[in-house]
């Protein structure tokens, strides 16, 4: 099986009669075989259309090109979108993190153990106490420090080691606000993972808050990142348990265990392409 | 074990040294067994306590008489609050109830089975669509309609059916807000179970809400009614999963379930009188 | 809309390339238009392949005749099954019980609500604890006794009953073991309840044999049955906390929520043709 | 409040009147005040009880003999045992691994952060793989290797490594089986986890065996260490969902989540006095 490729192909537009025929009719006439396929309309009467198929075909740069080539051609009579990866070729995600280890360690784990198709450049934080660790997994730590108001250069910098470096970028309890214009400027799609269970709790100390609530579960959500402030698109949310006895230190160590779990999902699917953007949602075949 | 009486004793007030062991001994003094014990305390140094003993102790008015007035001297002493309840006598439960009828029924059926420790007097509802269902469980069903901007005569019908009739009132997805006049006259606590997942989507319509804003899981709580709607001091919650895939009908389906669920839970621990009310908080003793 | 079908077809067999390809270019071919579609190979290369397609497609008997050639025609060329239903005929569903009521009438409600989406020919039980309540709901009721040892009797009284009446049969804790000559006989697939996390506890009393085991969970499995006791084919599985206060009769109440919970789910995958038999195993597109 | 000891006082015996009052008694009478208190009857007639009590007092040697002689006194009476420990001396916890890192690196990064009150003297293991890793936690590594089929020196080693230096043992997904002289020996407890959820899949390959029998639910059981293998006291459970597309490795990859998690939340128990063994079972006040 050496010599085949491994292709995932993600289409979307507005839905109508023959997208899956027509898609899988081109993979099957150059020799593909169809792995697995998901799709999801959200109006079968002209709604909107999206489809995930990982499919095997000889590996060639003239099939490849012949491949894009019908991809156009079919997605062009039918106004669709279309990307298409090379599933052995793992993305590149730079992490940024602060204080917090637990989502950023996870992570690393977790890449290191084969779990996560990605390589890490880098991870970049405001703050050093994680630079051994870091290091000690083979990845390098640049800190970036972003005390004061004005985090212009900060961003520069960030800006600077990102570009051309990652794939996506995870804001792994990364404790400072992007500005919009870096989120413009930046290129490449940012997950963070917000301490709460979104939309509750929006903004600030989301423990203290669910604390002086008494609320009896406690969550964590993974969302795009927008430049409006934990307005990003889901990916995926997850709760604990809490009761009447559990303090706000309480709360926080739990909670800890819930979002590295919601982001390590989250960062999985997208790296597998599983998650597809649309308005304020996404669409997760997982 | 004919002649012994299982009775619940909540104390609560400042906490201190010796409360355990105050209680505690007055009850084996009387030649009381505790059956189970639970406490809590939201600070050691100064804060609130909480505790709640079942114990069987004979069953005689003079025992009883002699019980409360060794509580009444322990607690005068502690400037403690306390509540004694005999548990072989139910609570009664008044249920008001629209059009839907999950949380309506599963209360009907749960009680028929002998799961919750308590009687229905009667179930009052704005609709008449629960009416045969209602009566085939042997509970009287009263229709009270509040059609119009003007509830004044709704509510009087309804505090003049409750008034004496209940220990408390469950909103089993009753559609009318209540007025603070009501709230206050009503002299019983009432528990509601709100749709969603407090602190999100407060208010109407949750499940349009949640599926607008893309949520992964959705959720329901049942809190008591306090005359800030949604904002009264929650009892239980719980979520489910969703997904892109669901629509608003799929969502309230599942959503059903999760209500039904949570409601029981909340209605079970508060006729077991394992909830207590502090504030903005409950202390669930489950 | 009202002149179109809406079909699923189910397609089985040895996974090989072109397989979606040629189904989707028939329907699309014919007219029709794909709602959804699932598919799942245990191994691209040799392994097994299934499918399950949702279509809208014109209304007519002549459509659906050259559908079916069609199919037979793609299918004949690559040794797959198919199954076509159309997905406004709902399936019909007898369910079998005993002495417990929470599953059966969990069924009946969710069946009136609309959220199951079959018919209820009859309910049979071996007891008549259910009679009222069954009829209520506007369901006949027969009672089929099945004292004694020889159970020859009672099954063939159930065998002429079900046999032409029902699409697939429930037993919703019926609490007979059914004869291997029955199961052969009765020709239509059947669904059970069963009251543990299989495969712990097979076999008989599994919350009395949980409680001396000390588990911290407790857990309910639907499953197709077979002539091997509690060795079917799992469909779904859902588990509850436990603790070491909770008694057999508190395992008992907590998870006859579980096995509703997990019943209900598993009858409508089943009735919507989300499920697919395999060996010993299902593929469930949920 | 820095002359103040917070102590844990774990009581067991037959059930009977007056032991809450009797030890709430001696406590305040010697100047304690009770933080928590739980309590278990697993039969208020005749039955075993079980309190754990956590109390502040006065720091000083003479207090505490006078505490234990009081202890004697009361517990002498009604037959019952009293384990007394002081909650600032951490326990230590030796913890034994092969080549899976996913426990022990969780466990290690835990109490690195706090949220396990325990030291970790040493960490053996029968590979070098974690050797690295370990003592980058500051934590000693010790290669004890037990190939062939002759254990004995392997546990000799083992023995004199762990006497007097542990007050209790983790087996991390330790793949060896100890032998019943060994577990004899050794004189503290040991904790293991096991990868299914228990019962379920006793001994070998719990995962492979768990996609053979086609489940939807996995899971994983922290245990005490017995000489029947599995069949240890249960500590605690919990699943993850699986479905027909998870393969063997996927199984064991999501399952790795659960262990870490069952784990840790035992160890934490345990080390906090809140687990009692009472033969096969445990009572778990968390």
């Amino acid at each position: 099986m050496t010599a085949d490729a491994e292709y995932c192909l993600v289409v979307t537009g507005p839905d109508q009669a023959g997208i899956v025929a027509g898609i899988s009719g081109l993979i099957t006439r150059l020799g593909g075989n169809i792995v697995s396929l998901d799709q999801f309309s959200d109006n079968p009467h002209g709604g909107a259309f999206f489809q995930r198929v990982v499919f095997v075909i000889g590996r060639s740069a003239e099939l490849r090109a012949e491949l894009e080539q019908a991809l156009d051609l079919v997605a062009g009579g039918q106004r669709l979108s279309w990307t298409l990866t090379d599933q052995s070729v793992a993305k590149r995600m730079i992490v940024l993190a602060s204080r917090s280890d637990h989502c950023l360690l996870d992570l690393l784990w977790r890449q290191r153990r084969g779990e996560l198709p990605v390589t890490i450049p880098m991870v970049i934080s405001n703050h050093r106490d994680a630079e051994v660790d870091v290091r000690s997994f083979g990845v390098p730590f640049v800190h970036v420090p972003s005390a004061g108001p004005d985090k212009t250069a900060a961003e520069a910098e960030l800006l600077r080691l990102i570009t051309g470096n990652a794939d996506f970028v995870v804001l792994a309890r990364y404790m400072q606000i992007l500005s919009s214009d870096f989120l413009e400027r930046v290129g490449v799609p940012l997950i963070n993972i917000h301490h709460s269970f979104l939309p509750a709790f929006v903004g600030a100390s989301p423990y203290q808050r669910a604390k002086e609530r008494g609320v009896k579960l406690i969550g964590a959500t993974a969302h795009y990142v927008t430049d409006e402030l934990d307005e990003g698109p889901i990916i995926e949310q997850d709760v604990a348990r809490a009761s009447h006895a559990d303090t706000v230190a309480d709360l926080q160590r739990r909670g800890a265990d819930v979002e590295r779990q919601v982001l390590s999902r989250a960062v999985l699917w997208h790296a597998q392409d599983r998650v597809v953007r649309h308005g304020r949602h996404t669409i997760v075949f997982a």
